[in-house]
């Protein structure tokens, strides 16, 4: 197993065996921060960057855990030269960062951290950050953002891995889009990619030389493949028809809005947009989250189908199953704590 | 053929028949401002629902233009009192519109004519309005936002139709998302229900007596029926299974942020809302509109799969058949507008 399929959904990893090492959050973090500061990562970064990777392994995404160090590491762009990120552009209620080539984890995390302060102070903000690349999982920026007691709207364009609807070639990225609301009882989010797949899905496929589902992939020629290696050099569609490209068609158009093309004048680009509202700007009785956690109260009291046991309300397994990790700790592979140790 | 059947897409009718009357746009005006105000419309008001219906039925919405006027005439809601649409709580950049009982057309035209207002001189704004009903084509709204040189984020939840995932009893609305684009051949605009198929779509199947496609319908036991008329008392699912659920639900939770749940208590109810940013805020060079057009430029040029035409870009037949129809007149049943005149 490689560290390149992180990304894939509720793979996780419980059970001790003679293969793996049960950790608790700090030393977990502790691994992660050294294994970043000797591939040059300073102090502050490594534990932005660690504070995600953890987090994600707490909510069960296994890949997207300290294993992604070891694709960080291996970087193409991370071997490129990087520049502190900056604001390059501001109004009251905007600003469009450079992300100076440093990776997603960092550049987006800064994004969140404008977003908050601008739209603490004026109510709303509109934040953009251009030249950077994977940022890990969206759902983990907006928490943040929604942990301050703000709603929070997060797109990121990519570049094209993903095929238009009657398409041969990729001309999106996988496109996420997450929103998030704070409740009584905390963040609700909704995080999904505009992809039938996730890419990190794909190369897991492809590394367990698993076939894809049919339908969802396609190979360097455009022709239908279950080959997920084959898959990898030419691209997925987008998940639910054509109101799922329309969908991955606007990630890619706010992308933009967020200055995808600025470095190198292409419109199929990374672009991490922000929006955040403070709720009380538009309710003046500040009456939001109690409205939210009576919505999630509402659904989830919905009568069900025979077999269902639970209406889910997304994000809830994320935060039920951090919670019980940060008791029972995180299961990591051996072998990944020695890469990272060897790094 | 009711009007209720209003909302299909791509139901055009373009050919004359003996049942058929072709009108041009100044007459179709005519014939719908007539109508409303002999059901005691104003005469702005009955000006901003007619230019709606009318460009609906010119985007090629066949029964989403002048018909909905029987359908509007006939809503319980229309016959209820309403106060003028107004302000209740204001910030520079955003704003909460008390809908005072009045049908969708107007009460989100309002808030879109307020969230265009504030965009201009802060560079984004945040908009609801709450206390209205059916507000027709999302995609209007938004184009009239765009023609302005911003980008639009809009909106709507409603009462319940659309069954969560597992669920047996609608407790979702259909929940439409609409987002446009400046560019520089115009608007560009993605507009889609969450549910998997429109609620007007079910209504026509259910008046044509035509079975729903496997897998959409639920009767009001929650049982799968392919029976229109069943579901029309149950409900559908979401488009594209969990990620358009976690989207519907999105929609419901911003809905509460445009104020849904303040005239009647209930968190499952009509609120429209508005993100509206001015591309200038964003991009200090201006380039938004050019970089738009690059990427609606690529993306068509991607190469196509075998027997595909064209690639689309989400909107475009829309526009295309707006511009054929300004030409060609408007097709409209002869029996409609002896209705309408009977009002």
């Amino acid at each position: 197993m490689t560290a390149q399929t992180a990304g894939r959904d509720r793979i996780t990893l419980d059970a001790d065996t003679p293969d793996t090492v049960r950790l608790g959050v700090e030393q977990a973090r502790a691994i992660g921060e050294r294994a970043l500061k000797r591939i040059g990562y300073p102090d502050d970064e490594a534990r932005i960057i660690v504070d995600q990777l953890v987090d994600n392994a707490l909510c069960g995404y296994r890949f997207a855990g300290l294993p992604r160090i070891l694709a960080i590491a291996g970087d193409e762009k991370t071997k490129q030269a990087r520049r502190p990120v900056r604001i390059v552009h501001e109004t009251p209620c905007s600003a469009l960062l450079d992300g100076g080539n440093n990776v997603g984890y960092i550049a987006a995390y800064r994004g969140a951290e404008v977003a908050i302060r601008k739209a603490r102070v004026n109510g709303m903000a509109s934040v953009g950050v251009y030249d950077s690349y994977y940022s890990g999982r969206n759902a983990y920026f907006v928490d943040k953002i929604v942990r301050e007691g703000l709603v929070a709207f997060h797109v990121a364009s990519a570049r094209p891995r993903v095929l238009p609807l009657g398409g041969a070639r990729p001309a999106l990225g996988t496109n996420p889009i997450c929103v998030g609301f704070p409740s009584e009882s905390g963040p609700v989010i909704v995080d999904m990619g505009t992809a039938a797949l996730m890419w990190g899905d794909v190369m897991l496929h492809a590394h367990l030389g698993e076939p894809l589902p049919e339908g969802i992939g396609f190979d360097e020629a455009g022709r239908p493949t279950r080959d997920a290696g084959a898959a990898l050099r030419g691209g997925v569609v987008p998940f639910g028809g054509y109101k799922g490209y329309a969908l991955s068609f606007a990630v890619q158009a706010l992308g933009l809005l967020a200055g995808a093309a600025i470095p190198r004048g292409q419109v199929q680009d990374y672009g991490f947009l922000f929006w955040v509202v403070d709720p009380k700007v538009m309710l003046p009785d500040g009456g939001f989250e109690s409205r939210m956690s009576e919505l999630v109260r509402r659904i989830k009291a919905t009568p069900r189908q025979p077999g269902v046991d639970e209406i889910r309300i997304p994000s809830e397994r994320a935060s039920r199953e951090r919670e019980r990790r940060r008791e029972e700790g995180i299961v990591i592979e051996r072998k990944v704590i020695e890469a990272l140790e060897a790094l």
